[in-house]
């Protein structure tokens, strides 16, 4: 096992190869992710976590590029954790982010890391909420959290960004695409990327429409802009880290922000204490195949969920 | 309260308006849904249920049309669930659907319904597995589960049906985004849809270099084969259903069939005994509040998971 007080020093030093090492073993809950959480929790807090979506193709990687370099001006430390919804039987993450990721090796002010979806799921991995805690030590005051658009990441974005960026592109029915998805709702800030592109102008007027209907449960004080950006050429980018970092300040004015973190941190806990609650579940079938038979008889009814969770309750799964 | 009994014969006799009525308390877990699933469960098995995935624009519902069409010949009823990840915050299906189902309206042979994802997440809506149970009861020997391409709703595919495919299209460097989302492995049968387009040939190579790499968890019997349609001209859509069939028969001797049903039906009971526990926790948070100041201190650590997992245990949330 490592020594986590001395690896909580040198991630708080910046040093790049324990802060590599320390996101290995949360994303994997190797031994002593624990303990390694806890230590670094107190870090916590300070960053502004911005979560960057949209479909595949929309141009994302480029955008936070064009963002690094922007936000980079404040001499700020930045963090990114590029999610690859990756292979149910697979996992891991892919060639691409890490080519794109050579652009900014060398700077020390710039943590890149590509994060595979191991839950399988194709939605965020469970851990990316932890993992933002060795760049939180570490003094990233932003850290960007881009995920490959597929439905459930794009919506589990939600769920560990303080601001949520949604890029878009011209034609491809997009908007209508994205209204299916329901990310609509959770976005606070729409970009419509390669604005260059004809229907520009008809995806901005679509935005527009949709948004109008749209009920913001999330923060009523807020109405989100819609920018257009060309990350090729960089125009609109400065305009994207304006706008991003006005939805943080009203955020934190209007108290959204808090409500939103302890929200956060509540729906990760449940999601943890009903995790572990399934895999000891399992476990238990494997050692009372009876179940199996019973399953066969009357198929996977609630009232047969019912007895079971009274019945590990019961028999007290725990030890 | 309805009268699960007569409801049960009306839908038996196919009797549609009973049919509609049955999915939506299912969908929806009105009163008496456990009931009406109880009564329908001795109809289950006869259909084979084939779930139709691919991004979004890939074509996949001119394509279930054809397979419709082809799949009549033999005087079948069918059966299409069309799945729309909806709304997080609001939910139901959408006009495209319901203007597509016109043209088989009418046809006593054909039944079509648009489902919602409730859950939000996405994802394919825990309900569909017993929405299948109407269906099933009224005759349908093919169900087709259509999702909209959504990296979640993509992979629960895998969960419902007995036969996977997944519709792809040139350019949109489709396979590589597949292979992204782990979709290649749950495909049984692959499809190049709008094959007349360029790239056609090219995507053809990426997927049997993809489909070498892949190692086949699935059925190892089965080699998944590539069909070259065009859902607007409709050449290879009987190719395609011959695929589908071919791919019944081959898990149906392999003993696939039956254990891909048994670990459908394990996993949908896994996965509903987990969420009413996840329930409970919900609602034995809302009445002690201590455990949120414990979580504002510590954050949503697994060591906090435990305790509440724990407690909530031994406080027997059950009554």
């Amino acid at each position: 096992m490592f020594d986590v007080k001395s690896m909580v020093n040198r991630i708080v030093a910046g040093d790049g190869r324990a802060i590599a090492r320390a996101l290995t073993i949360l994303e994997n809950l190797d031994d002593g992710s624990d303990l390694l959480r806890e230590a670094l929790y107190p870090y916590r807090g300070k960053a502004h976590v911005v979560g960057i979506t949209g479909s595949p193709g929309a141009g994302k990687s480029s955008l936070v590029d064009g963002l690094i370099d922007v936000a980079k001006e404040g001499n700020r430390r930045i963090g990114i954790l590029a999610v690859d919804p990756s292979s149910p039987f697979g996992g891991g993450a892919l060639l691409g982010d890490r080519v794109r990721m050579g652009r900014h090796s060398g700077d020390d002010k710039v943590y890149i890391r590509s994060v595979g979806s191991r839950s399988g799921s194709g939605g965020l991995s469970p851990a990316v909420l932890d993992m933002l805690l060795p760049l939180q030590a570490s003094g990233c005051e932003v850290i960007v959290v881009e995920t490959v658009g597929a439905g459930q990441s794009e919506l589990d974005v939600m769920h560990v960004a303080d601001t949520v960026v949604l890029v878009l592109t011209p034609g491809a029915g997009d908007a209508i695409q994205t209204a299916k998805a329901g990310i609509m709702e959770i976005a606070d800030v729409f970009v419509v990327n390669k604005a260059d592109l004809a229907g520009a102008t008809a995806l901005v007027h679509d935005l527009e429409y949709l948004l109008m209907a749209r009920q913001d449960v999330q923060n009523p004080g807020w109405s989100p802009p819609i920018v257009l950006t060309s990350a090729i050429s960089g125009s609109g980018v400065t305009q994207l880290w304006v706008a991003i970092r006005e939805h943080l300040a009203n955020a934190k004015k209007s108290g959204q922000f808090e409500s939103r973190r302890s929200d956060i941190a509540m729906r990760s806990l449940v999601g943890k204490t009903a995790g572990t609650y399934r895999a000891l579940v399992e476990d238990y079938l494997r050692l009372h195949p009876e179940w199996l038979a019973q399953l066969s008889t009357e198929g996977p009814s609630r009232a047969l969920a019912s007895r079971l969770l009274r019945e590990t309750v019961r028999a007290d799964i725990l030890h």
